[in-house]
């Protein structure tokens, strides 16, 4: 199979071309995406998609009209690809209006992004590699990282301390066009809230300890997650994640570290197993006396989830969440503040750090 | 009354001081903030609140309890000033956990929102002069736009087109450090959504413009306003906003232009009331063959309000939501894709921007 995006999606047209010509009904296998159906991969230590599989055949009306829509859309991603064009999703599911078979028409944008979803898996490129972007990205890096962005309109080499605002640098939708020329770094440190990456900036954590801050933005784009595990595995940088206590938070590390469920065909391109988490653990909770929030329903069914999702698995994990659902408490980064403005930066985080052997 | 802002929080608490010496029960009279206590100031040119005023006041334990957290918000604040340091809305709530006094913590971090709209309001000072961030900020400008920026690390001169990858210049949370130092633009385009600002970039509409791309990320933050109200009367440049078709986007060009109901203390300094809109326009709907959804109850609630908001009192605003609630229809700006992806950029744009005079 080729490495070029454009010839894996012309393959997978002419696998149905192939299918007409041998009489058979068209059809295409995809990995069934479920909680159930995704193991561990010793190999590459990230969660990937089992061996179940749906099929998407053309032996009912609906099933040949879904063929018809993957065709089309595959002669647009050519067609873009060749002009060195891209596009959003949502533009993708409006533009089908344009199109000259009324079938092929998406009805709704739930459509699209699924078949999205099934060319990627299907064809083993990534959607980026389509020149599809997200709708909203958005997030920021602050740190003493060199790098040069090949843009449209030609390359820009930038400091992501010296040559930035406070706002920090704002990672592209496809930051495989960016190049590592020089650091001065000693690890990652990936931020859930805008406030505590505020925070860290302004009291000049990322100057003191030679970290590079990633701002999380709660459950992070692709983007994000894409360029972290870069650092770490270009770079060789250890990755800390450092977001709130409660279970939803958890789920924002374990989409930096294990991959999603959504998008586990993408796990060796976005995860970074290596990945650490530094807290707001349910011990810090006790350990730093920090103002909490009793647990909801929600929160205790999400952690009880958890209990039950292979990716945590761990004795660590266990016991964390144990903890949680025993003292029934939760809190949020910015908790720390209760301490005074400095002591996330003065204590917390050396301390956990240090504990963690980063720094 | 002086104009250091610390100066102000301390004339605010010298008032307290007279009304005790007096013998006087301490209070403080706020403008009554909703949508009946608005007016049209002709001066400024902007919706300001009117007469109708609250008064908190320590004639009851909850209202003494009230003036005792503003007394150590003040505090807080002066010291914050002092320090030149920052902080967010949701630290200076987990910060009063540390105060002495337990009646002055807050329960909820509402009770401490709501005491910094009130300080704002009262004291004449805005928020970003007591150093207070925002939890999240996140918008982007592209174009052609030489600044520096004061930033605590020393001062940054960036170009929004050269010195930036294609994620753009990140806007700081206090735009007020910002100082524009040269610029080849002809007018700012403010647009809703990232799906489209991208379009726009990677169409090259900025640069063919001469353009500045202000991304309004839906409900813009105050940064963006401000930066936005800042491009316009220093520089001159007329302001257009480019949103979706619907009532919930009018509302973000409300807020552009006239400023919001929560915030009429600070119309003078974040609305940009010659901001004109471009659309999505009801009319271009019908004009222009968008795929349109139908009108949702809540729209139609939303139209039927704006039409008794003194803000959209306008012959041309009952004219477009006279027509949308005709045709019962609504359209996202990336609707325009159901004609090309160079549309927007090729015809649509130019067409609106002439038919306003912009270009």
């Amino acid at each position: 199979m080729s490495d070029d995006p454009r010839a894996r999606l012309i393959d997978l047209a002419a696998q149905f071309y192939d299918q007409f010509s041998l009489g058979e009904v068209p059809s295409m296998e995809v990995p069934t995406r479920s909680k159930t159906n995704i193991e561990y991969d010793e190999e590459s230590d990230v969660w990937v998609y089992g061996d179940r599989t749906s099929t998407r055949s053309a032996n009912t009306v609906g099933g040949a009209r879904k063929l018809l829509k993957a065709v089309y859309t595959i002669e647009f991603l050519a067609q873009q690809l060749d002009e060195d064009r891209s596009s959003t999703l949502r533009e993708l599911y409006y533009l089908s209006e344009s199109w000259d078979e009324e079938e092929a028409k998406f009805s709704d944008q739930s459509q699209s992004d699924k078949l999205i979803e099934d060319l990627e898996i299907v064809s083993g490129v990534k959607r980026e590699d389509f020149h599809m972007r997200p709708e909203e990205s958005g997030a920021t890096l602050m740190g003493p990282l060199h790098l040069r962005e090949q843009t449209r309109r030609g390359a820009r080499e930038i400091h992501c301390q010296l040559d930035v605002g406070e706002g920090g640098y704002q990672i592209p939708n496809n930051p495989d066009t960016i190049e590592f020329l020089d650091h001065d770094a000693d690890f990652v440190l990936a931020v859930e809230t805008g406030g505590m990456r505020d925070r860290l900036v302004e009291n000049g954590f990322d100057d003191e300890y030679n970290v590079i801050i990633v701002h999380l933005k709660g459950q992070p784009a692709r983007a994000t997650r894409r360029i972290t595990k870069r650092l770490h595995d270009e770079l060789g940088l250890p990755v800390t994640v450092f977001t709130d206590g409660d279970p939803w938070s958890y789920r924002i590390f374990g989409s930096v570290a294990y991959g999603s469920i959504k998008s586990a065909h993408l796990s060796k391109y976005l995860a970074t197993p290596e990945a650490q988490f530094i807290g707001i653990r349910p011990e810090d909770i006790v350990e730093y006396e920090l103002p909490t929030d009793p647990l909801s329903d929600s929160d205790i069914n999400a952690l009880e989830s958890e209990l039950e999702d292979p990716r945590f698995q761990t004795d660590y994990w266990e016991e964390q969440i144990e903890i949680q659902l025993d003292i029934d408490k939760k809190a949020e980064q910015q908790a720390l503040a209760s301490r005074g403005l400095d002591f996330v930066t003065d204590t917390y985080l050396p301390e956990r750090l240090a504990a963690m052997d980063v720094v």
